[in-house]
């Protein structure tokens, strides 16, 4: 099933897309059940839907999770051409041991914002360096504690797409990275999730577009710490919880890894799309 | 004010703070304004008071802010003497301008627990160098984006105290601290807030006791990067809402520092206070 969030008549709905793709059933959910977006349907029985299927070029889609309930996990420097690329990087690897342990870090709730709306680039006088990351993000259906990698896709609710935006000077200036990876809108999500049962996630092709331009093009076969790793490592010591989201990092062709690197302007699209997904658009502006 | 959240009765209920810091009276809020903790009353008029006040021995004080909104904000390597006595660990600065840009990191809002909670050591095989910082935390009044320094303070709502309990090797494994500062119960706060008219947060006293041995006396004159900075540092291009929690960082005296390190053990009790504030006291179990 997949499942969009969306603004309809001036109401939040959740609701069932089409085999096609083109329109969507809202299901019949108080608003205030509404208002939480797609996380109202984890851990329940699907609702009945109630009306008439909407084209979904007249609504107005949001990102399927508007609001996470806490800032989401983000996993770095996660794929094998993606490492080598960042080789000539400050953000190379320092690690005596890299193949240990996945860089785990996190971005705010609130920079989440829908699968076309502008990503506000933040002026260059706070970055000059605004970078796109193409990524499959997991949500979490079942949470858990201290989950076993044998265990851990049972936990897996659906996936989506994400763009991990990110500040590259700000991302290094304070060491931590979670700042340069939560600026306001810094988080593009959507167009819908599609629940586990319909996409193996391990399998599968994550592309990058700029302004056309093909930039990543990569399978997440390529992962270095796979799905079931991440929620493993994730789930040590702490909890996870149904709608926890993880995007599991980005393939090679960053604009911090082209020669010499290239990042974002006024005007610039990026296209992110995930086979068995779908696709997200969406114009940075000053 | 200080203003307390605690269970009365099954209830959980938000009050003020006597001044001989012995009692409490509740305030008048419906139940679901009182979930919220202290967070209830950030940006209302102070409700009325309702009933007697309640002995804080006859209650169960709750963290003020038992669910913060979203990831807590914390802030690494913050005291001058604190980045001297990690220059001889992993965690020295390698930075080439230290001193340009504070480290910000977060902690997920379910590790918070209350003033007198244990904290569950998560076992060996996960983290066997659990250790405390001692930490005044900044609670964020009125939100805003790109806070000016010189406009911060008038952002501060209040001021509590918190450890920013730590896996070290989980810390440095992940290379981005957010996992090992968020295992379960990882984030003892309180005992209450204390408004920021009855605090001066930028000159106060951080004490922390293991097992009574004084550990940590630090003066938050000593803080590297000071409150102001932070507020505006945090907000570059990020907006910060009412009820953000910004932990300032530790002073020196973390086990971690000394020689050689003594991480924390089963039984081990921590004991934080702060100067206008008071203090928070937790076992630390198996």
């Amino acid at each position: 099933m997949r499942i969009a969030t969306f603004i309809h008549q001036g109401q939040r709905r959740v609701g069932q897309v089409s085999a096609d793709g083109l329109s969507v059933t809202a299901f019949a959910l108080p608003p205030e059940q509404a208002a939480l977006g797609a996380l109202a349907l984890i851990g329940a029985a699907t609702p009945a839907t109630e009306g008439a299927a909407i084209a979904l070029s007249s609504v107005r889609v949001e990102a399927p999770i508007p609001r996470p309930r806490r800032n989401i996990w983000c996993v770095g420097r996660n794929y094998h051409e993606h490492a080598k690329e960042l080789q000539g990087s400050v953000f190379k690897n320092n690690n005596a041991n890299p193949a240990a342990w996945p860089i785990v870090f996190t971005k705010v709730p609130e920079c989440v914002v829908g699968p076309t709306d502008p990503v506000q680039l933040p002026g260059d006088a706070v970055s000059a360096q605004i970078d796109y990351e193409a990524e499959l993000a997991v949500v979490i259906g079942t949470g858990g504690k201290n989950i076993a990698k044998a265990d851990a896709m049972r936990h897996v609710w659906g996936y989506t797409v994400v763009n991990d935006v990110t500040a590259r000077d700000v991302q290094m200036r304070h060491q931590q990275w979670d700042m340069g990876k939560s600026f306001d809108t810094f988080c593009p999500m959507g167009p819908w999730i599609v629940t586990a049962d319909e996409l193996d996630g391990q399998h599968t092709r994550v592309r990058c577009w700029v302004n056309g331009e093909l930039r990543q093009d990569g399978r997440t076969e390529d992962l270095i710490f796979d799905i079931p790793t991440l929620i493993e490592t994730v789930s040590r010591g702490i909890t996870l919880y149904p709608g926890d989201v993880i995007a599991t990092g980005t393939p090679a062709g960053v604009g911090l890894g082209l020669n010499p690197p290239q990042f974002l302007r006024n005007g610039d699209v990026v296209r992110i799309e995930i086979d068995g997904i779908g696709q997200i658009e969406n114009r940075f502006v000053a």
